[in-house]
């Protein structure tokens, strides 16, 4: 197995057959250095990580050519450094403001999970909803989606209560920007906010997870995988993560007790 | 017309069918402001932007509760302000490294644009491809994944000569990465890079346009649909965009120059 990959118990719900399986997922920090001084940190999948800690330096105009790094290195625990060539003057600190947090991480994964720990924030123990109610999830977002049919470009979030019932949705072109405009809309009318689950049209990223987590939502419903880091704070928080939520069938990667009707058939 | 979507004329291919259209594709910078103080840029869909504002401050944990702000003022142009009640006590200095260039953005649109003209980056005139090469790109990127078959997790990068034969694949739970390891990949083999494709398997947004640019790749395929501002950027820089590659169909953009048989029929 590549170290793009961890395994992980999950539930695979289809119809009313329930499988215990192991699925893949990988989502990670890595710091990217310029000689020696931290240049981002960005959430990516091990493997390739060389080219990525080059590849992010060219396309970012950080250097013009390959050849103003002579070394790419390892440091270990998810940090590479490049060094830059002797011929080459490059001034780190001057991208440090543009580059921290790029890739929409915010801070460092394991940072962040503290960060949570912290401010003693605590989900709610509902909603509890059905199996039935949460495979009726996709095609009622769909329904409530209006710019989504005219462009397919956005990405949708959606609040839904313990029936199934969805209470609003907010889209945007960007995943973290269409949770932000559901939380904002939802918390200027009550806070804290009601027990309501979260629907989200694509993955469950990381910051999906944690955005939902500090403003007080348990349960997170995708249409994509959920990484590997938002079950680790879903477990540590114990909230419930369903992904891969389509047609007959979702995967349950976290907090199946709330989750109705999930007994394991086999 | 909501403010959320923005017209644009593109050119719709189905088998040997060719229909001038509208595309409805929106992505703009939006600064959040803190008492004054930016606090973040990000690249949004227009609409709901206050919802956007107060809902990026509470689950990025910059205030607890939504009573910690007095108003959401629009200061046009993209930009906008929480004005924090009397009552609170927040220091907007200690978000700014935390929060600036958050979003995957790392610097607002059209200073992007600016940046990239000042550095003189001109893509190269080719590859010139067949509409059936173009059609042909996400089969042949599928047989290339590994990952993608098993976790279903993975965005896809890859690059492709003018016969439509992959060069080379990588993968990451970002799209940006992905595209980062692509040319990292590359960069270290041979610069500038041959004239070659960039098929990605989700959304064209602007930073992915913005990265091939700089890479010097000039002609870029997407399974989903692109962004405005990355269309801007296309026509700004001589770049093709070709989206909505799926089946018998895509959507182009900008550029037609280097797609052949591209005759309107209508």
């Amino acid at each position: 197995m590549s170290e793009a990959v961890t395994t992980r118990k999950v539930v695979k719900v289809r119809g009313d057959q329930r499988e215990l399986a192991d699925s893949l997922v990988v989502e990670e920090p890595m710091e990217i250095r310029l000689d020696g001084t931290a240049l981002a940190v960005v959430m990516r999948t091990p493997g390739s990580d060389a080219d990525l800690a080059l590849g992010f330096a060219i396309t970012e105009g950080i250097i013009t050519t390959p050849d103003a790094i002579a070394e790419v290195s390892d440091l270990g625990e998810g940090r590479w450094n490049l060094t830059t060539s002797d011929a080459v003057d490059v001034d780190p600190s001057q991208f440090q403001r543009n580059f921290y947090s790029t890739s929409s991480c915010g801070v460092c994964g394991k940072a962040s999970i503290d960060a949570i720990r912290i401010t003693g924030a605590k989900p709610p123990e509902g909603p509890v909803v059905d199996v039935d109610t949460v495979l009726g999830l996709p095609p009622r977002l769909l329904e409530s989606q209006e710019a989504f049919q005219s462009t397919g470009a956005l990405h949708a979030a959606a609040a839904f209560d313990a029936e199934g019932a969805i209470l609003a949705v907010r889209e945007d072109v960007g995943r973290h920007n269409a949770v932000d405009k559901l939380v904002g809309h939802l918390a200027s009318q009550r806070w804290p906010l009601e027990p309501l689950g979260l629907m989200v049209s694509g993955r469950i990223s990381f910051e999906i997870t944690q955005k939902a987590a500090v403003a007080g939502i348990s349960l997170i419903c995708g249409v994509s995988a959920a990484s590997s880091l938002a079950v680790d704070l879903a477990d540590e928080f114990g909230m419930t993560v369903v992904g891969f939520l389509r047609g007959e069938g979702f995967t349950l990667y976290a907090g199946g007790q709330r989750i109705r009707d999930l007994e394991l058939s086999s």
